[in-house]
């Protein structure tokens, strides 16, 4: 039996005696190459966790006192303290969640994967046991040095700042490639720490890191990390935090479990809100994710232990022709500008980058900050496009809406990883763009179902100067071509049935990429001798006239798309249908308006009914009711 | 003529001798105040800027310098000095707008009212300056301090810092009522600064304002103005700025124009971001304003200039049926907690916090943390009320999805100013509210149609402990109640036409405050002969079974909401039809999904077509045409 074999509950993480943690943690980074190798997952946030999370767990009283992670994906430690080994499954249906999980044990408490949120919980949560007068008991909050740059942690820091007798610990895992070789400015009362152990660590883990290259330049970063700064300076982030009232503890070697267990006591006992600034090293312990350049470890699919070599995933990404395509049009159009959150990579801008870097803005996890000021970057004369993943654009709707709506500034979004995404667990679906999208004035929306449709819209988007323009696309692989037979204004009719009474039976709306779901619908409902029109309006909102005046001409319209069905397409074209006091039925498929379980795509699709066999079954009971009650009132007229 | 009626553009401004800008600066008061008197509006904040919005356009060479105002209610001196003097029709339809509005001039840029983002707008404008190599031009944003507590405003700070050669002048805007007696703090190559005159004034200035009763403690605010700090800690605070990389000058008297002239040339000539910290007084010049204790100066509707009293305006606010009930919920559960967004008295907390100081928290304009915050405090066994403005809501709307609903936790949020509210124009209308929550899974929502259902609706959202709820109200005054005929499941029966027969034309649903004008079109379609059942569902998310079953007895259905008619409650009660596929016509009013403009409610509302007089002429239509369809089949069976 393995030392970590015997660790059931965070109680016998406690109980260890401190000279065997290296062996635990040792096996931990053994367990976790092994698990994720075989079916991939986050690896290099984790690998940079493993004393930090032994440390908590041995200082803290969870659930009591609960342990909380921002961005999830850094759990898989703290999943496997509290009793949670089995990761044969991992983020697949009825397999253990990729995130925390309140379902999974009592010692999960955020599902929630978007950064910057876990100080607000942590402030909560404090607070609540301040009012039930649990004054003894304490919340650990651990948020990444990135995160530290959305505007929703500021917030939360002033709050907790305001709660001085309310212990919170907030550990920063700065494991930035900007690490910091910063010391001195702690608080006179904790300054003993200075002279610590783990501090001279400290002091050699920075100096290897700063071999690495640096990450683009935040200021803010720079600020914490005392970069480019004297050391005379390099005392002054610890004032930034220590205006707001928070006590500082730091830098420390992340990696040295006595060191961060030392000073997570002596926060945990101070009696008030502090930083606990740990430095930490994505990829920990394993070579190839250590040496990564554009960290490729980040949440590698299955890989090969031995070599670092992934699986590649077949076929063409969506994220890959946008990214083509812009640089395309960056050559073409000198007041083209590009803004990324803090994923430049995963949303495919970098090509873009390394063309015009001038003309590319990595603003931060600041999804409000960028979308505010590419609508100011609209005002003074530039087209801006802004990449983002789709789950991530609601914490910019107002901004949308405010912002650049309603001054109708041609601002370009481009929204990757929409619709079902699966693995990942309910809060990175793209199940909400086209819903929320639909509620902005002016606001112009398209939805490509292939490759050429992807480069087409992206330059019909860029083209428009007097109105927000959105774009949205799918994580899965791009497929292949299907034709145009017709255009009946900016539509594209895909397939359309030769008899000419049969043709009038079902108008069928295709969302974008749901046109190869759509098409099989109609060749199903062909067999059974139905007569199906299927249109790509491509631009779905507004929703073009044409639909509405091409709808007349059939018994049943329904729509398909991939997308929450609240609010979204199958609605806007039911009510254009009702404005326009065209009563036909109407019929609408979509994802139900639920947060999806974690699992494969295909699976979750399946289970949503939302495959062509389905949606073919349904609106062939559809069509032939509505045939029959026509087939019978002529019948009783007959008859009478 | 008065030396005013001679400023036409900002050019005259520059044009004054020094010594004629008292003469100026009081007559803009005096003109203010009597404009203000007559039609009610923005008072106070305006009277605070008068010195620093002449500086403004002596200094920067508005349009090609951009001078932007966060919250634009304190741009009315910005207007008179470029050109726009005519305040008879102000906030009125056809009038002058209560915000800048690129309609009415080139040196109006921002015509949103949402607080803290300002200083993008800034960053995005400066970039392009940069891009263009428009080298020499500047950017000039004005910020209050607690405006500065909001996230974006952080994120935007962050960014501006790294344009190291950018020319942003950020003026804070300090007149909040904790004035700061700090001094110091000044970057060397500004630090001639110090000694101005101006310098002296503000100490004065400061010191009478420490008189003055502090606000709610917040830390940054604090940090800010060097409250409860010694004077050698008060230098920390222009270094937290410092460190993300600002320039800082200040604290300067914001009421000595020559030394805020000053001040904003060295900034602009700085050539990279600056701070420039400036110390104003709300109501500045006008007694009553000045002496005001809960701001009622702020945007005062008309009064008597003399005594500074205002006219009552008549009716029970539904705020006030709010904060009522809340004390007395408050007094019967110990767990209910509640939060406002630097909103106490508007929201109608006050009552509350005065009770339960303890149980109150003012987060600071941080409409995100408040959201997550309070769903800590629900996983802590808590049940906060979230009272916000309806625009508001919708910066919270990703933490209300990810962090409240996804978990399933029980906190209530009460959205005051739903609906159309008109004067503020398009960037305070609650419009918005119904769309967007209806797109979150388990959330509940209400809509109260009068006093009674408010209380009631209130006590019912407060017991739900594993979804969010919202309560939605109106600006307007408590309609008289409307009573309950009969109960259908939780629904409320507000009419049922006697006639069996007739009663089946119509289901007319009422959501909340529309009933009013639903009955009184029922009224009138009974006039006609219409049967119509008018029923309030009370609560509209989820659509209730029973209204569904309902519509099934009806020729045709119909909704009525205050609210932007894409996927509010008409939406989802049609989608519910078609889900049951129940498919008979459904028509919906609402709000045009259009920005509206600024003008009278009962101006607006006519525009968009829904009083009871339109709503229940498309009806009769409706209804009619269907029935003499039917006529027609039955004689054309007849006929056969």
């Amino acid at each position: 039996m393995t030392l970590l074999e015997s660790i059931r509950t965070p109680e016998d993480v406690k109980k260890l005696e401190p000279e065997r943690i290296e062996t635990l943690t040792g096996e931990i980074r053994e367990f976790l190459l092994s698990a994720v190798s075989r079916t991939g997952g986050h690896l290099g946030p984790n690998l940079g966790v493993v004393e930090l999370t032994v440390a908590l767990h041995r200082v803290f009283e969870s659930p009591r006192e609960p342990v909380l992670f921002d961005t999830g994906h850094q759990s898989y430690v703290h999943k496997i303290l509290t009793g949670r080994r089995d990761f044969s499954a991992l983020r697949r249906q009825g397999g253990m969640s990729g995130y925390p999980s309140r379902a999974e044990s009592e010692h999960d408490f955020i599902e929630n994967s978007h950064a910057s949120t876990v100080l607000s919980y942590a402030d909560g949560l404090a607070k609540a046991q301040d009012l039930r007068g649990e004054t003894g008991s304490c919340v650990a909050a651990v948020i990444g040095d990135g995160a530290l740059t959305g505007g929703m942690a500021w917030e939360a820091l002033n709050n907790i700042a305001e709660g001085r007798n309310r212990r919170v610990v907030i550990v920063v895992n700065d494991n930035g490639r900007s690490y910091s070789p910063t010391m001195g400015g702690l608080a006179d009362h904790l300054a003993s720490l200075r002279m610590t152990q783990g501090y001279e660590h400290a002091l050699d883990l920075a100096k290897t890191a700063l071999n690495h290259a640096p990450v683009v330049g935040q200021p803010l970063y720079e600020a914490l990390h005392g970069v480019k700064k004297g050391l005379k300076d390099a005392i002054q982030p610890q004032m930034m935090f220590e205006d707001l009232g928070l006590k500082y503890v730091g830098p420390i070697d992340g990696h040295d479990e006595q060191t961060v267990e030392r000073a997570l006591r002596r926060a945990r006992d101070y009696g008030g809100p502090v930083i606990v600034h740990c430095l930490t090293q994505k990829g920990k312990g394993y070579a190839p994710a250590e040496n990564h350049t554009v960290d490729q470890f980040h949440g590698p699919g299955p890989f090969d232990v031995e070599t670092g070599e992934q699986q590649a995933k077949p076929g063409l990404k969506w994220t890959k022709v946008f990214g083509e395509e812009m640089v395309k049009l960056g050559a073409e159009r000198s007041d083209l500008v590009a803004i990324t959150a803090a994923m430049m990579h995963p949303t495919g801008l970098a090509p873009f980058a390394e063309a015009y870097p001038e003309r590319t803005y990595d603003v931060g996890i600041a999804e409000q900050h960028a979308t505010t000021s590419a609508t100011g970057l609209a005002m003074g004369g530039l087209h801006p496009v802004v990449a983002l993943y789709s789950t991530f654009l609601n914490r910019c709707f107002d901004q949308i809406l405010m912002d650049t709506a309603l001054h109708r500034q041609g601002v370009t979004f481009c929204l990757d990883r929409s619709g079902v995404t699966g693995d990942d667990g309910p809060s990175h679906n793209g199940m909400w763009d086209l819903s929320v999208l639909n509620v902005v004035p002016g606001l112009r929306m398209a939805v490509p179902r292939d490759a050429t449709r992807m480069r087409q819209l992206l330059r019909e988007a860029v083209a428009v100067e007097d109105a927000p323009t959105v774009l949205r696309y799918p994580k899965t692989a791009v497929p292949e071509d299907i034709p145009t037979l017709e255009k009946v204004g900016d539509m594209d009719v895909l397939r359309r049935s030769p008899d000419e009474g049969n043709s009038q039976d079902l108008l069928l709306v295709a969302v974008g990429w749901m046109a190869e779901v759509c098409c099989d619908v109609a060749d199903r409902m062909a067999d059974h001798g139905i007569g199906v029109t299927v249109v790509d309006p491509r631009w779905v909102k507004p929703v073009p006239e044409e639909l509405v005046a091409e709808a007349a001409g059939h018994r049943v319209a329904a729509v398909v798309e991939d997308n929450g069905k609240v609010g979204a397409v199958g609605d806007a074209v039911a009510r254009s249908l009702r404005d326009a006091e065209m009563d036909i039925p109407v019929r609408t498929f979509g994802v139900p308006q639920e947060f999806p379980e974690h699992g494969k795509r295909e699976y979750l699709l399946a289970e949503m009914e939302l495959t062509a066999q389905d949606i073919a079954r349904k609106l062939t009971e559809t069509v032939s009711r509505y045939a029959e009650r026509e087939l019978e009132s002529d019948e009783s007229m007959r008859n009478y």
